[in-house]
């Protein structure tokens, strides 16, 4: 009637979970700790017994998993109720939790001005992409999130927070799959994509080191990546 | 026999919730709020003693949800079962679900002519995108709804209701990402993107101000979005 | 032993439901008014005294939703079991839940050529989108029934049946928003979309109303719309 | 302790399902019939009495659901655990689930070079679509599967076994939708597509029949199609 | 008291599963090896007398599916909790099943410039598709690999490691599908698709074995596939 048992049965909203006391207590300040810390006079119970929880019982499943490693936990792929576990996360007070699913929506546009390498060496078969920028498009602070240190900011002084939105941002590098990468890890994922040539290909007054067939086939690539 | 208790099991359909009787009653004006400030008799049980209510069990994870924190209610993005969920909502006489749920579906295209700025300055070699308006088709209503003040309905005059569609809105701004963000924001997602370039560069009569780069890299690029 | 409780547990091949004896016989003529119109010795039950049906057990939610409220029935949208409901639509006898989930398949291509307005007006920085028709392609039956009085059929005249495809429909108007609203309210979805600029601008002998800036613009697009 | 009940409720890997157990013993030289045919002393249990199975629960849903009606089997579209499915199959020694659960993944490429009709009558605003051939590209196997009849391989001289790839197949008609119709029914889903249009008109020299609006017009969409 | 049954039932973190206990011990230096190979007093209950296990309760289908058949072991297709699960893994110290879980993601990026070919042959009305490269992007160890022995590394000499990215590689074919087919069959799957044609036709000089149509037909298209 006083102490909890090790291995702790709880009815959250209807659905049973089991876990041990300590991993229920273990974050400081968590109201799950509160809660178990006491005694079980304390928590409400269902008719079998179990402690009853009134919150949402699909998503406790991922408080669990937190509370088990908090610094190795994880959301689904393109988690689609990242909104909703980051209210229970709140309701719990778990902070890393509520840090873990508040990732700020936004998208963010890569583009970039291409086209192939000609006649630069005896292998006039060979011919590989030729990029000159890739280009950033977003809020300034979430652009500045998934970059990093990759990101030059150079043409865009900074007047204004970084709630603007910039189209002055550009990579340092130019490997359209390394900025891909980034905003994969940063949980974007691309929802559009447009290709583009050119009109009327320049035949004279060539700049120097550009030749016609290189001109012929430039091409601006649009790639649009959101968050949810 | 007649109160009952503070913890209030349910059998919805086949699927056992279980919440706190102040949860279900907290609504005025909701059917739950007229069936438990009763008596348990008028409230069916199934064989194991649950109050039953003949109700999808799988949705009602959401009309709990929603009692519990009806301000802060949120469904999983791209929500499958919204229409589904709607139904419960009326059923249950839930107006603020109801509304969470009644997202008019609909479809806006944003599409942009662009370019790249060329020669502006020093730096030829850096070259941002240069967009002179972002173009917002669909039904007015849903439009306005999304876009808010950033829409610019000048040259849309008022000869119909907010039922119709119309290609004349455009935006107040030129950022393609704060335009996708406010379609996200409310439930849109990019279902299709197409980009064109155009035909047979101009290179005489030039308007001021366009020089023959810009003009080559003229595109039109067009992206779908819906809501379902 | 005779009369069927007013609440009715229910094991479908292991999941269990719950539901009130009058939903489970509402509909005439249906395989479940039959079976739990009589007496209770008819229905073979679980360990548990469940009634026992055979049928798949996580579709038969679908069924319950159904028999709750006929009307009103509605699939998740873009739903992955359609064809599976169907089955055990067609099990039970609910002719009405055959019918919802009985949408004929099929592949729907919307295509336009488009342009845009230049130099009508005084406000030559506004041009707005310029399409002459939207061009319907697919099967003539799915065409018909998604498009209704809005499909010209004007230019295919009737040699076959309304199985074989055309290529020569196309809209009464030129909103591409209102195409797709239609089709997304007919259960389509866009799985592609294409678009292409054209070749050489004309200069000369231009036709009258046709400037030779919109005559650049020229672009076909292309939307792929398939139903589950 | 020796006859098997008429309701047979199995512990599938922790999973409760309950089915009859004819349906059970249903097919020939599966190992649910040799299981179930012998007396109960032969199968295991579990703590509550329940026969038990150690295998996948989850999938075991469609197990039952194959064994109620083979000849109807259907799994949801898109299935993500086919090849999981086809494991469990193979373990129960089901053929014809096995056979369902086996299709083999792949790619096909759809790609039509097109433009419009122009002129050919005195209603010049009417222009519809014209493509010359639909191009398939893929493994000369799943081609001729999804295909059959409507496959043109007269210029696939068969020098080499079908599991070759093959850029020389097209079909015998022109029609795009019935094309994706027979991919879908294939089970394959379109991931990407590409529009391209022409370089530089031809003003001199055209074709008879071919005017130069249409050739403006040219364009090459490909589309990408994969079965999981 | 001391031996476990032969059908362990287990609770892992609140769903209950069932399985043999041969199958729970057979990983050597796993940790279910180590708990059920002692006496059942070293393993936590729950008040229904199951095994308790604090983990997440919805993978552990796949750690049993795992143990089951380490060597069939398969994820559903474009499995959201991979990472999830390979935590999992981690924990159970199941190496196989660390390994399955542990794709590295990322992104790779085909291009291919490409036309048709025209007047080879007295058929001058079936035109192929002609390419030339099928080129790979990304980064150096995950495009090995995918491509294995099909990739040409010879434009690449090794100055780096295998993490840097390269756009310099290519494949020893030019069958697309073949390339999609490797990159599906390693967990890759196209998030975006962009083509573009290119710019005034080149009418004079141009290189033996290419005639105007085909110049006038080259095209730019290029796929996205990630890994998540």
């Amino acid at each position: 009637m006083c102490d909890f048992p090790a291995v702790v049965e709880l009815n959250v909203g209807g659905v049973h979970y089991a876990t041990s006391l300590d991993t229920l207590k273990s974050e400081d300040g968590s109201l799950l700790q509160e809660l178990f810390r006491g005694t079980t006079l304390d928590v409400p119970r269902d008719s079998q017994g179990r402690f009853f929880i009134d919150r949402d019982g699909s998503l406790f499943r991922f408080v669990l998993d937190y509370l088990r490693e908090p610094s190795k936990f994880k959301m689904p792929t393109e988690f689609r109720e990242r909104e909703l576990l980051r209210k229970e996360a709140e309701y719990f007070r778990l902070n890393g939790l509520v840090e873990a699913a508040t990732k700020a929506p936004g998208c963010i546009i890569i583009g970039y001005r291409g086209s192939f390498q000609f006649g630069r060496d005896g292998l006039a078969d060979v011919k590989f992409r030729k990029i000159t920028r890739l280009l950033v498009h977003g809020r300034v602070a979430i652009c500045r999130e998934v970059f990093g240190d990759t990101l030059n900011e150079s043409r865009d002084p900074d007047h204004g927070g970084p709630d603007r939105y910039t189209a002055r941002f550009f990579l340092k590098h130019v490997f359209i799959e390394q900025a891909f990468d980034m905003l994969q890890e940063n949980g974007f994922r691309c929802i559009g994509s447009c290709g583009s040539g050119t009109a009327g290909s320049v035949t004279e007054n060539l700049k120097p080191g550009v030749d016609s067939e290189e001109n012929r086939w430039n091409h601006y690539n649009e790639f649009v990546f959101v968050r949810d």
